[in-house]
């Protein structure tokens, strides 16, 4: 394995800038030149006025820079809130222009927000913010680590992925990051990810590429499964040199690399998913279609229930086979088998004997949990991971803005 | 209004036959003669042995009896759970038989069950507990509550609705039992309900009416949204004398009377949801039909997040019309306006100013919170009500067999 390093030709940068009382909350990626950028948005009717202004420029190949807040969504703000996206935009282009002596355009310039819903952008911070963001902007380890700080919320980790490797000699590089812990739902990609990288990439191969990937990993997590306002993931990339693209086989070996980082990003965000003390990975088999064992497993990761019997290591496995039956998937009790972390309790439709003991014990310990669910003899299988439901989750939502 | 008195032609016992340790887990009602039933049941795949043996029976006008039993779903239960169902109906069937000194089949019984999944019946129990309920079926209301009492889980409250009135000289009743405090969903009618009245209806009325009713109560509310495998709602009605029936005003009289007393039963349940502070109602206005109201009303009421914020008083509004934008309706945000008990919040899309201490006030008193969130000008609007999400319940749930 390659000692990884950051991708070439991005700048970094996370700072406070005072949207948040004490903690970073405002992060640049910067490209030298410009890149392609392709963005996987949000699916929720209700969307922050930055999603809108990226749709609108993504996939390109002319991207100068993202600009990130953490604090404040933009979303719920009206027509305020669409002029103080622009703002935005625009007073990083304006930074960039001056430092390039040529002009930046602030469609040049993608925005992420994530924060309160339906409050006014802190403006005169983000004015003051902006420039002194800039002045921070490198490309060491310490830069892209203070980026992944900015984004982060009710995060308790950092969430980043770096990943090197070479292709006949020639070395290339992803280096990731993301943030999520509350508001985390199934149907989106989720909020925010962004994915750097200085593989080329044409346009419309980072926009392919970047759906395959979040289908994969960012649409197969959840927290509560309410799908935010403001979920995005974007992928930069390096522009193709010429008209040929790279070979075949480099490219499969990207789209491998790039499933392989997004999963690892994604998985930590229900494992630091808010008040979570349990990873829960949701394997169904034996479906119908993979589309069946999805919906499956997506309807026993929202399940209240389930994630608090997890939560308190209770062996009430009913609760799981229960949720499997109103997904509204067709399937055959009687060959229906479920395991937890190994253990047999449910085979063929027949309850099997076991100590309670034990199996809470197999439960309780280790932080991720297995559920393993058998529907028949179906082709269609289908994971999911989520977090436990907690005490600690409910008393950090209850006050959360008072 | 009248005082209300139990139907003509019930009795009722609730005992303590050892499922649970110290609770009445045991509860009957029988017909003095063959009566009409109806039955609404569950619509998980995964079902208790109980659901398939009572869809078989009704509508019926041969009933004799219900036997229900709390601390054991006898659900995921397999073959011995199906025998175990059987033997339940055939002993109170038997009892009956012995007492008229004429045949009762076991398939004039209908047997609700509630509790935890997949453990096997406590046949022992409740070949003692049977005969010894028979012993206490009577006609007053301590026997009535007695068997309200029988059906309860985690319950805190006894839900019961009486009702009586009279239509040109003639007096009906209508008494009404249910239990429900989690694993409470929307696709249901609710587990358990059993509504008893003396009013003279065919088996084909029953059905219909009680479809009608269901549809308007028991499926328009909801704790975590997790659809039991045993959810039964039960309508017993005395046979009509003749063919005829009886005339439209009086069956007009009565539909209202039974949507009434099933709407006000239903509520009882989130209102005693577990871990509850907070009876939610949500008023979906302004959406394009009936069905796309009742779509947002259903999501929002699902949202851990909106539940949350409501158990802490957080006015966090924006999880309310996030939740609206993820329901999968088509509607217009800048024709969308939010009010919580009278507050408004936004309108027409634009983030209204509001004291957050005032709201975080008028939150946290009223046991009842009142959203109503209005999504455009059509004619669609639903109701739906639902429990908030506290720690309690949390830890409820989470040793909830261990």
């Amino acid at each position: 394995m390659e000692e990884a390093s950051l991708p070439v030709g991005f700048r970094f940068a996370g700072i406070h800038a005072g949207i948040k009382p004490d903690k970073h909350d405002l992060s640049l990626v910067v490209a030298d030149q410009a890149c392609v950028a392709a963005g996987v948005y949000t699916q929720n009717l209700v969307r922050a006025a930055c999603i809108d202004w990226n749709r609108a420029i993504t996939p390109t190949d002319g991207l100068r820079g993202v600009i990130v807040n953490s604090g404040n969504a933009n979303a719920c703000t009206g027509v305020q809130g669409v002029r103080d996206n622009r703002e935005l935009a625009a007073l990083l282009a304006g930074r960039l222009s001056d430092a390039d002596r040529s002009p930046v355009r602030a469609e040049q310039i993608l925005v992420l927000s994530t924060g309160v819903i339906g409050r006014p952008m802190p403006m005169q911070v983000l004015r003051e913010g902006v420039p002194a963001a800039c002045q921070r902007l490198g490309t060491t380890r310490a830069d892209f680590e203070a980026a992944a700080t900015g984004i982060m919320t009710t995060d308790h980790h950092r969430k980043t992925v770096m990943e090197s490797w070479e292709w006949e000699g020639e070395r290339f590089s992803i280096a990731a990051m993301a943030k999520g812990a509350g508001m985390i739902g199934p149907a989106m990609a989720t909020m925010l990810a962004i994915i750097a990288t200085d593989f080329p990439l044409s346009p419309q191969q980072a926009d392919t590429f970047l759906r395959e990937a979040v289908a994969g990993s960012f649409n197969r997590i959840s927290v509560e499964g309410h799908t935010s306002t403001n979920d995005s993931c974007l992928l930069l990339a390096r522009p193709q040199a010429g008209a040929a693209g790279q070979p075949e086989g480099s490219l499969r070996e990207f789209r491998s690399r790039l499933a392989a980082a997004t999963l690892q990003l994604a998985k930590q965000i229900p494992a630091d998913g808010e008040g979570a003390t349990h990873l829960i990975r949701i394997e169904v088999s034996g479906a119908v279609d993979e589309a069946g064992a999805d919906r499956i497993a997506r309807t026993i990761a929202l399940s209240n229930l389930v994630k608090t019997a997890i939560a308190g290591a209770d062996p009430n496995w009913g609760r799981i086979v229960s949720a499997a039956g109103y997904a509204g998937v067709p399937f055959e009790v009687h060959q229906t088998s479920l395991e937890i972390n190994g253990l047999l309790l449910f085979r063929d439709g027949e309850p099997v004997a076991f100590d309670a003991k034990t199996v809470s014990r197999a439960i309780r310990e280790p932080f991720e949990t297995l559920i393993q669910l058998q529907v028949g003899s179906g082709p269609g299988k289908a994971s999911h991971y989520t977090s436990d439901l907690t005490a600690d989750y409910v008393r950090l939502n209850a006050d959360y803005t008072t």
